[in-house]
């Protein structure tokens, strides 16, 4: 089926409009726009923002999209497919992003970053240029990801997130610092040197506190690993991916085990 | 008199608009929701924006609403009349406030929260799902209440904000925290426990720093309790609500006399 | 050439558009506006909104303004050429800035306030009434410019932000203090008193850590002042003021060598 979309939204003859989409009224989509399959965009977005030196370079957006209102994404970057937006998103040029990436209202992408599978953004969350993210990551409101050792410089280096880490609401992280994977960031801290795996670190600055093993919740259950307690949040293919994830952590545990 | 509507909004027939109603341009005001009479609705603004699993859920807004430009209300929230807000305000599902409820420009309500009669947020506020805030309450810029113990996780423990408790510009409340009347938490804190009322904390984490009643302005004067000072911000039947919540305040302080 | 209109802009008969304007798309320009020439103004804008008790008091915008998309300014402010905004940017009344002044995504700035030229701001920065910024100044994301002294009051006293001074992300700035010339207040601070000129500061509350000539970068550089290695992010004319402000800096250091 064709593309539904509302009279009063100015859609581009040259935007790519998948089978079965939805756009909302009085959104814009610009050229050089390329949406898959089932995709939702609401009322007042704008898509495909043409930024200056970006020449023809596509917004591609995979299918089963859900962009929320008021949301704006730059010509220039792409999204894997079940990409899901709150409203008001703003998302810069050069974003890669993959499959089930999802960002909350308010959201502030600078563009220039990477940002891996599953990964998850709540409200209000700054990611500055040449940031690096991985897969299954969470981060909460009011967290910025900075890029800048000595503002104002061309000196951008981007901080590093690995897989499963947390960060919790209202937190720095200054510029070229290293989240490992399933670390825990406590809420309103403020990052300035690496965080080992699995390592819970928090303050002004933040120091380590214990590792994310030792936490229990009200119950006495063990809360981290988190993803086993937050299965079903995600499509099924991701257990696989956990499993997969776990041995590869064991390997790197027991380094003179040799190769898996 | 009928409404005025600009000839750009998108009106639903089913919405109820009170008398004398203003909608401006560019607006969207979806199905389930009944607007107050002598309401301004200002333009780019999306009232009653569907939410799945809310079936027909109305979003009611009480008269002499003034809700500014590029806000955004869900379907299934309740608001008492004279509701304000500023500009890019987003509301969730299940939001329940009082009368004479403000929220300032790029206020973020998650929803499934109970907020009380002449509340008021200033700028960029964030209240997690949960929350529970009284009458008279004051939270200033990029306050975040949270509501997340171990984040992620679906155990949501929300913050209760005590009647005339004051929270200062950025400053994040812990999940679960109880912040007391006429509390006062200084800016940039981390709040992770409890608040007794009329007590002062600040800090990273907040830490009791004395009693509102010792602080004094320029000129020597006592500033707390504030509402007598402020009387002229509401109308005038809050005088008797805050004489009745001093003789109430005052049985409590002494509980050996008796019922009042 | 006569501005050039989208045709849904609605645009008041009585706003002054000067040569070779662009107005994007759903844009709404109210009375009382002035836009210098060669100026764009994206979708989603609304411009000259009216504020109670502003009467007539016009919303005058410079030469080569580029305002991006859903910003929105109130009547009665005014800026000189060269106004740069990012998206969603919200500029209440009597805001008055200068030459080249930026201000990023999210950026809120509550009127009643003086900003210099040449000013930058990144996403994200609330800026009190009352606030008085000077020529120069960089202020990072997250960062609050607060002015009640003890909340609620009607006692607003603004914070002063000298020249080449730079405030970095996520800093709350309590009311009355003055950051001198080309201080740098590091990331996540609450400045609650005076910081001299040339000083670095950071921490909660923030305390004097040096001098900013004391900074290197990773090759054994100078950093500070910056202005001279940031000179081509800025027109030429810059480099002059740049010397004056030199030149009128040392008479201060040495003041018995009497006047230039």
């Amino acid at each position: 089926m064709a593309a539904n979309i509302h009279p009063t939204a100015l859609v581009s003859p040259s935007a790519q409009l998948g089978d079965d989409c939805t756009i909302g009224a009085y959104t814009i989509i610009h050229d050089h726009v390329s949406l898959g399959s089932n995709s939702t965009v609401e009322a007042f977005c704008e898509l495909g923002y043409p930024q200056k030196d970006m020449g023809a370079s596509p917004l591609v957006i995979g299918d089963h999209a859900h962009i929320r209102s008021y949301s704006l994404f730059y010509q220039g970057s792409i999204f894997g497919d079940h990409l899901h937006t709150g409203h008001r998103v703003t998302v810069r040029e050069k974003t890669s992003a993959g499959r089930y990436f999802s960002v909350g209202t308010l959201g502030d992408i600078q563009g220039h970053c990477q940002i891996g599978d599953y990964t998850r953004f709540h409200s209000n969350v700054h990611i500055g240029q040449k940031s690096s993210i991985g897969n299954f990551v969470w981060i909460f409101p009011y967290t910025v990801l900075t890029n800048d050792p000595h503002p104002p410089s061309y000196a951008l280096v981007g901080v590093h997130v690995d897989d499963y880490a947390i960060i919790a609401t209202m937190t720095t992280i200054l510029p070229g610092v290293h989240i490992g994977s399933e670390a825990l960031v406590g809420a309103m801290s403020l990052v300035n040197k690496d965080v080992p795996a699995r390592t819970i670190v928090f303050g002004v600055p933040a120091k380590e506190r214990g590792t994310v093993t030792q936490v229990m919740d009200a119950e006495g259950n063990a809360v981290y690993p988190w993803f086993p307690n937050n299965k079903d949040r995600y499509p099924a293919e991701t257990e696989q991916l956990w499993e997969a994830y776990l041995i590869a952590r064991q390997a790197q545990l027991n380094p003179d085990e040799g190769t898996l």
